[in-house]
């Protein structure tokens, strides 16, 4: 496929574009993560979401250790075309890899972050061995 | 309020963290924008979303000229603390400055970005004399 990179704007975040995930199906917002050209390339040509690892500085295919993956359905860009809206299908209980079904399970409540809702799966035994692991 | 400001992690984008808008009624993701310390601030203490403008360097008020306010019902955080979901109820016809009612109004179709909905207002009637701006 011949995908027209050149209108997506990875300069102003240092070569990354930010990558909101949704559940196709909910709509819930799931995880937020970035691309670089590379990883965009691979969602589009692999169908399954790949982020660039600010921490790890590598390509990231989110479930691969994990079985986690996140199935693209439909990818949209905004305005400045500097962040990207993919819907997915999340495999797995949980795309958090602290358990949880969304990485966003704390909300402001009285000033405090406070967890909202139980751990859907168990961290320790998705990822044996490998505290803080995200995959 | 006495927030617990120190929680989240303002140091993986230079003092920003990112900030996903999603419709508290619809789900539908609106915008994505970034806010420092003092944007978050004002986001909990108004009650309106306020971003910090990477272009203009300072802060802004979403809605400040147009009226196009998001009033925040909900704010949750990701794991690492390094992302912020704003659920809002958007005032206006529309959060983009483009016209549309949120910003992701290109989806991915066949390689090339397609606009896939009609504009919700004329942005020259919303923002006069002043193009591409953004409030």
């Amino acid at each position: 496929m011949n995908l027209d990179f050149s209108k997506l704007d990875f300069t102003k975040l240092n070569g990354l574009v930010t990558a909101v995930i949704q559940d196709h199906a909910t709509g819930r917002v799931l995880m937020v993560g970035f691309m670089n050209e590379e990883a965009f390339h691979k969602t589009v040509e692999t169908g399954y979401a790949t982020f660039f690892s600010r921490s790890r500085n590598k390509l990231w295919l989110k479930g691969e250790s994990s079985g986690h993956k996140l199935v693209v359905k439909n990818i949209s860009t905004d305005c400045d075309l500097d962040a990207l809206l993919i819907q997915v299908e999340a495999l797995g209980p949980g795309v958090c890899h602290e358990g949880y079904q969304s990485c966003f399970f704390r909300k402001l409540e009285g000033g405090e972050w406070t967890e909202s809702e139980p751990r859907a799966y168990d961290p320790a035994a998705v990822y044996p061995g490998k505290p803080g692991s995200k995959s």
